[in-house]
């Protein structure tokens, strides 16, 4: 097939085609939809300004229906000999509507539709992001409330330190997600301006009307300056690798906990042998394979800002080709971010917590603390009870009759402020899926 | 200096301490006032709920009001022996108030106490740094006004494209600093919660009331969980670098932007003799050194995030001493953002555009699509105009005479937008100082 | 198809199944040769060791020599209910041998196998780069020396400096390979030590013979111990990814040169239209988009070494599942920078350099040192030299007539040391090859 | 002080000033003995060449021989107002010489100078790094060698998998320290070639000799290609941050498991008190902090690869003053990574290693697979026997009576292979040291 900016015969040479094209056509699919809607858009205005006929608008706007409904159907294929997948909608349009298609690309540029292909198809994948992050987000609340009683040492330094709850734990997560929704929704805020109508980074010379297209397409505002809005590029997918990065630290770090509190020195929780994975050597074996492998992708989830900072940095403005790996980075990362939400989804109702943890000697000084406070309490300094109480440790005089602990103030053992926390997330959420 | 929680006297091993103290010392030196507030904050609620008498109260909030004086005239200086600055504050309340003084640590922990330091740090800094960004985006205004009628080449590719203009490319690095200022304040809003009353992580037996301290102190909100508060130390860090990653890669490219465009090959803008550096064996050589400086600093700055992630991921729940380095990393990389800042505030007004720069023969084509745009307004559909123009290209039979441009969508060359991106510029800006 | 390592009928969940799985299939391809080969020796060593009979052995190697063939015949495949390649190589010859067949995994580990795969397909995958760069290597040798005579501008700061030339540029880029190829020498090296043997990380109480085994997998050397034979896990990959990030920086920055020297403000090089690709809306571009994606698939691969450290920090010792991502992220990458290094001794035959570009005036300040020499010729000091003719370039003064020049000294334009480099270069190669 | 190629009286502006020589001052101290030793042989060499005379270059060799001392003695300054280093000590010699001063920078640059600076010290400081890391070696060795005896439990997965022993695992960290020299040994070679001449980046029309400074400053080879000589800037950073990264990830991940081991829920070793750090609420603390900031530290300078990658790529070929950057970004690193070797060669004498661990009824499934390797002496196949032993743990029976452990091979808890280790080890460091 001759590219559409093809001039003349000289035949595309092959190797070069298969470099530069690379993966675009297998990342394409996703944009396919979006770049429809983009086309949508375009010719309305197109027509509003009296640049093609209110005619050749129907006539364009109805192949493109249908060319949507094909790819909604899952019918619609990108020819393998197409450049991207603009090209190939642009030649389905003049295939089947001759001079009327041939209209489509006046005043756009491949730059600024993949540019807003690729925005819109983030938001969709943000509100999917939201929902499965919601659906952790409630697990954890509801796991922090039901076992809010049963007590865990809390560590510093990896060393006993002061006594925990699985309330705290799980409840400590869940106010961790609250902080990455915010980071995501304002990322969303950057993202949701449009960009169409910056053409190849410098706008058109038709006096095309971007307020329309910002309003059809739905977006919020518009990236105003044409040279600004291709500098989104790469940015766009920047800004939400690090938004992306945050939550995927919040879900390794969970992981990470849940994979030593399953080995057997810690034997603080959990699961039912199908969610763990055997040994081809050793029969003894339950492994929480899938805690590793969360773990894992959330390391390579922040791995992606870096990775788009490096394609990005020391590029001066104007379009490069270097942003087509974009996709390719962002794409498969969005779907591994969101696998690792669905598993954790999956999982996490079956965990099982043990009760009776803290009746283990070795964690008797968890309660130093709560000894110095009852010296306090009888009138000594902090300090001065805090020498008394190491003393006694030293000499191995140190004993503490773990009564019921009486932790009341906000963000503690027996006032968990979930319900602060669950309104808080929901308000960014509902931000989000909007 | 025997250190507060030591219990006997083992003398501490010199390396082990120099090791472990590190360049604490030296970062602390910014902490000290915030550690004072956040001390007077803590005194005043141990009195509020009785802990401490409303005597003890005062005399505590009396020394450390002595403190803080000190520290602001700029005499109050760390004993080299003291551990850091909490231990040293604790030191001079017991020094000066006796048993009054070993009252201060009640319910409360280092792990705290630097935390609330580095917050209130930070948000003070990011006052700084919006102060500094809105007179780099106000110069960039202007500049774009001022200039708004010089045309410049744009590039795709490095490749000569279409036209651009002095207004077009000051206005893009405008309108970039909106959206990093919009990613910055939500990472304020982030920030602006209270840690305060976490103690170790795990919170404390006594009934301490966050709410208090949170209003003291001016937080928006609190961080409730006392787990989760604890893991912002780092998380707040990182967030902060990714906010400061994406203002260097806005002023990183504006300065390869600016290196470029001072090169003969391109000779598109120039600066006073004083702006420019020598060379030891070149005597013609005016080179841009502060734009390379800038440029390299704000790579620098762009590996922060990762710094943080690699310091932080893969480590379980419950403070580890590795947070430490956080100080190292962020607070000199602070300093050189603003370095940066206040450089291109000092430079920019010196520069000096040149005019008729596309008067050049090699820049004709630039008006290529101009051309199709008339054959389209004149009927053809754009891709025919696209080949005809192609054509007289290959033929080597293009000739456009460059008449006036008018380009007057929102965001081309005539209609620049200054307005509307300044009106929202400002808006995310007060709400940054505020 | 049940587990191996399964003991009992609970079905592997499939969710949790496809989770952990992931990618390995896809990837487990590449590995089927090599765990083949491993098998053939562990078998072999097994029979010399009497833990299995000739017989046994005999019958072993038959089926994996079977398999090795249907695998080079592109017949073999993987079971999609397999685990991975390690299970279904077991599975076949329990298949075909029964209790025979069982025997195979006598004192190894999967862990063991895979990481024994990895490093049998890398060292062939070393040799792959090696005859690629080699390639590269020599055309920019020849390059080099064909263009000897013909001028450049060289750049300090991207301004103006002094006279360079096709030769010291091209060649100096031969060189640069002569590095990276070191590096990838001593990785290399640090590869080529047999782990098998170290079981699932603490070796086995089987009397195994691991010098056998590292004779008959060609091995260097081995990696003695069990533990640390798993610490190279991700280490491996990580010291690889290292010196493929070199290679690819040296490439990365020689496209840069390119898309910059292909711009029409510097014009120095130019490339038949097969090489560049058009735009969807203007007619006349030409654009570098191979060497654009060649910079760009560099800058990624220049994030591996990042994406293995935070993969694998802060990881405690002993397998951990995280290890089974170094595959999707590395493979691909390999064959990326082997494309890269295609598509450019392709593309690299065509270059075309102009001629005469010095003549441009803007180019005659490249000489202020050489007057600055013929006046210390003459006797005068360096400094005072420089002092003059900076005087004579500030009052417009500044002429010389640019005879031609005579750079005599090792590594300057009229004495490449091509031989030299071309020398070195083949002995690392031989090696790499070899 | 007006600058060595300062042409006129215009003075440079303060702030510029500042800027731009940014924390160059403070670095440059470490680089002034090299420079001094570059300057030596650049002397002697334009003398062999007549380009001075033999008095003039006695003249100056006995100068630089004087400030050579000085240094050596701590009291020669770096004037506030030179610009660096290198216009210091040509002022020097201006200062006392006059005329002969001047003719100093004949035939180079402060691009070659400061290139020649930085590798001379690197090289000495990859002696330093050497010397440290074979003292942290032989301690490694000894330590495996004493405790070969001790049973630890193997984890994989974090999961107890199989009997260890303290031998393996001091021994792993040791053979790991032998992969890294050769890394460094590697990155040595490529950093041993001498760049001096090279001017800036495009060599001089004198008839130098770079042989001859090769040979004076005891180079094994040069960097040829003057273009490629200036490349090495950045690449000799990033290449020694790569070594440095593979020696920080053994340190690190061997602090890593010291903190673990040191946790109350593994207990598997134990430092004296003055090895720990207190807490300041919890009196029974006792931190692991010398490891976790080894961690930290190490984590940082595995960072190091990533920033020199971001400083340098993208950049075009051509010194740019982004490089000055390097200096305060691996100088710092160095000290840190050679304090890290400090403080664990100073603790780790001190490490006591607890017995009889394996006695707690937890670890009885470390010896599943000992139970599967009696079943096949006995005449088993492997998978038989696995599966056997699966369903005795499954049902609760799994029981054996750990006797003495029979592992013999190479590498494995009775064959631990120190000696070839340590042959191997003292090969490359002798090599690094010379």
């Amino acid at each position: 097939m001759k590219k559409i900016w093809q001039k003349d015969d000289v035949a595309a040479n092959k190797l070069v085609s298969k470099f530069t094209v690379g993966k675009d056509l297998e990342f394409d699919e996703r944009l396919a939809k979006y770049d429809v809607k983009g086309s949508m858009a375009h010719c309305t205005m197109l027509a509003e300004i009296g640049i093609i006929s209110p005619e050749e608008s129907q006539q364009m706007l109805a192949v493109l229906e249908e060319v949507l409904q094909d790819i909604k159907a899952g019918i619609f294929e990108i020819d393998p000999r197409a450049e991207d997948i603009h090209s190939q909608i642009e030649s389905v349009l003049i295939e089947r509507l001759g001079d009327t298609g041939k209209k489509i690309h006046t005043a756009r540029s491949r730059n600024d539709q993949v540019l807003l292909d690729i925005k819109l198809y983030i938001l969709d994948e943000i509100r999917e992001i939201t929902a499965r992050t919601d659906e952790f987000f409630q697990l954890l609340i509801q796991l922090a409330e039901q076992h809010k009683n049963v007590l865990l040492p809390g560590y510093t330094h990896l060393q006993i330190a002061m006594p925990s709850s699985f309330g705290l734990w799980f409840g400590a997560y869940a106010e961790a997600l609250l902080d990455d929704a915010e980071l995501l929704f304002s990322v969303k805020n950057i993202i949701n301006k449009n960009p169409l109508g910056s053409a190849a980074g410098y706008g058109s010379s038709f006096p095309i009307d971007r307020e329309s297209t910002t309003y059809h397409l739905g977006f919020q505002s518009m990236n105003y300056n044409s040279v600004y809005a291709q500098m989104t590029r790469g940015k766009t997918e920047k800004l939400l690798a690090m938004a992306m990065a945050a939550l995927a630290g919040t879900l390794g770090k969970f992981a990470y906990d849940v994979c030593l509190y399953l080995s057997q020195n810690f034997d603080f929780i959990s699961f039912p042998k199908e969610f763990t994975t055997g040994s081809s050597i050793m029969p003894h074996k339950k492994n929480p394979d899938i805690f590793e492998l969360v773990r894992a992708r959330c390391n390579r989830i922040q791995s992606l800002p870096n990775e788009f900072i490096l394609l990005t940095n020391n590029l001066p403005s104007g379009y490069h080709r270097d942003m087509q790996l974009t996709k390719e980075i962002l794409f498969p990362a969005i779907d591994s971010l969101k696998e690792c939400l669905e598993i954790l989804n999956y999982a996490l109702p079956n965990i099982q917590v043990k009760d009776g943890i803290l009746e283990d000697e070795k964690y008797k000084y968890l309660f130093s603390v709560e000894k110095i406070n009852e010296e306090v309490k009888k009138g000594s300094s902090f300090r001065d009870a805090y020498i008394k109480v190491g003393q006694e440790i030293e000499n191995n005089a140190f004993d503490f009759e773990a009564k019921e602990l009486n932790h009341t103030h906000q963000g503690s053992i027996g006032n968990l402020c979930l319900d602060k926390i669950e309104y808080q997330f929901n308000k960014v959420k509902h931000k989000l899926l909007g």
